[in-house]
């Protein structure tokens, strides 16, 4: 098969996986075509008797949307691999083989996390030179965003592993931020010479390797995540998934807090009130609709996975995503860097 | 040496790592002797020339607080291997030596983290049965605190290690945080069958084995951590340190954001203001002085780290978490756990 993405230039979209449901999912597709005009065609995977009148509002030309029809639905409790095994005419499973068969180049779903991932890792192979793929996210920092990856998906990291990351990272920061020569940062536990653990010590040498490729700011601390250190965070699934969750955890318990106490007495209340436009704008400046979609990279075709309770803007914003990771040619530009680093990792140190 | 702490019951304090100088460590222990009327004695440790002005207007009897003089300073830019060949007269050093040679219970030192903590594990051994030391921190959560235990010191563990960790944190938890049987919850990327790494799966059986001695909740994933789940979360040193440091660099990240929202416009400003008490209770209530000092564990006598930046109340609080560890026979306590869960352990699995 070679290179998928960009074969069609379609997006699939799986318009039944979410917990809002498909009419959510709808009128984000209709937001999108609006907002985006040279946005790429969209192919909804679902039930044609649900969606059909959903779609019946939504203005369009009849090459810009297509129905896909998929009589099952993957919900939040299935158990991926089962999931896979039953559900073979579920929206999500017939939205990847679209990809598989050549007919979209991207996959956009808020369905279930683990079958998801499980279902794009099974079904669409890996990239020439590319043994796992990887999840990234893109998370704000003091004046900006960074890339995080792996979130998840490859918690058994090999340090060739975390170089293939790192230039999945650089270009999805390339073709998402718009950083040409994204500042990449190796996760690890101070940046003293020999700290760190087994994984970090051989990838670090690795990445120093490849800097012809790969603009290898070096080691990372926790300290320095969310100021303007770096622009991809390189780790493995099991760091990165305990990290991003855990960020999110404490940002919840953080507001908690803070509105807690902002109510404790009417005083506060009042100033709270006087203040309302600045927590406002603190949650704009941290709100992951701006980039709804964690993308699974790597494989051949990509995968756009939103938030289980995406609405109809975080929804937007990943079929936005999508698109542009089809115009900028990402995977095949990937596939090009990955060729060089694996020649680069092949010679021997001296 | 069989066990050593309670062995005199006094705290070694080192008088001179901190960055804001012996002056602070002195009244750090004016204060401590003033609020805790049966504090264990203490022995301030460092340059008798520069201590002995600083103590003149220290109120106590004269078996409360010694001078052990120390002639020499660990920095904050020493290389901490360096630093223990080259400064064998430094008070670090002395501190840890009066440990070793029976003479004291516990250090406290808010000197260069790396040094003593390479210090700690050099020059005391580990106690019978404990393979590494693990470094604690207790950090506030939703309706209370929970301990991470490790938060750094040995960053590439093996399972018996977490099993050693979730006994070291359940015994320190109990001591700070008055618990009595602390819910041990094992960090990790979800929770369903199978998920994780290699080193989880194992722990996690491990575990299960020893819930005669550890209350095992099971596999935590980053979403709970700041929830009420669980009481100490066991992990690795690095994702441990990794997770501490983020969340550091997050809650500056935030706060920076939610300063200059609140200032972006004179009615925010004036609300702010009027709201002032809730942001400072919000800042109480996050305020690692309470719990000043992070203990390197697992050791034979303890190694209570303060944070470099310490004042005279963080120093306190450590000071007063030393005298709980020797009171409540912590050590001892610790010991006859780690025999029953090695016996444990050993027993193959069925």
């Amino acid at each position: 098969m070679g290179t998928t993405s960009g074969q069609t230039g379609r997006i699939a979209v799986d318009a039944m996986g979410g917990d809002l449901g498909p009419a959510e999912v709808v009128e984000a597709v209709r937001l999108a075509l609006r907002q985006y005009p040279g946005l790429n065609p969209i192919t909804l995977v679902g039930d044609r008797a649900v969606l059909e009148p959903l779609l019946a509002r939504v203005r369009r030309r009849p090459e810009q949307l297509t129905i896909h029809h998929a009589s099952e639905v993957v919900t939040m409790d299935d158990k991926p691999l089962m999931a896979l095994k039953r559900k073979k005419d579920s929206s999500m499973v017939r939205a990847i083989e679209l990809v598989k068969d050549g007919q979209a180049s991207v996959v956009v779903s808020c369905g279930n996390t683990g079958a998801l991932m499980a279902a794009g890792t099974l079904r669409l192979r890996t990239m020439e030179g590319v043994a796992r793929p990887a999840l990234a996210a893109v998370v704000p920092r003091q004046n900006g965003h960074f890339v995080l990856i792996d979130a998840g998906a490859n918690p058994d990291a090999k340090p060739e592993h975390l170089v293939h990351n790192a230039i999945l990272g650089s270009h999805y920061c390339r073709v998402m931020l718009g950083i040409a020569r994204p500042r990449v940062g190796l996760m690890t536990i101070g940046t003293e010479e020999g700290k760190g653990n087994a994984l970090i010590t051989e990838t670090n040498e690795l990445l120093r390797r490849t800097t012809d490729l790969i603009n290898y700011a070096g080691p990372i601390e926790g300290f320095h995540v969310f100021a303007e250190h770096v622009d991809v965070v390189v780790c493995d699934g099991f760091v990165g998934n305990i990290m991003i969750k855990s960020w999110e955890s404490l940002v919840k318990f953080f507001s908690g807090m803070l509105r807690e106490e902002l109510q404790a007495n009417p005083v506060r209340a009042v100033g709270a009130l006087m203040s309302k436009g600045a927590f406002n704008a603190l949650r704009e400046r941290i709100n992951p609709e701006r980039y709804g979609g964690a993308p699974l990279l790597g494989l051949r075709g990509n995968i756009l996975k939103a938030h289980g309770s995406s609405n109809r803007r975080a929804i937007k914003s990943a079929i936005h995503a999508a698109s542009q990771i089809i115009r900028a040619d990402m995977n095949q530009r990937i596939e090009a860097d990955i060729a060089r680093a694996n020649d680069l990792l092949a010679v021997p140190v001296a």
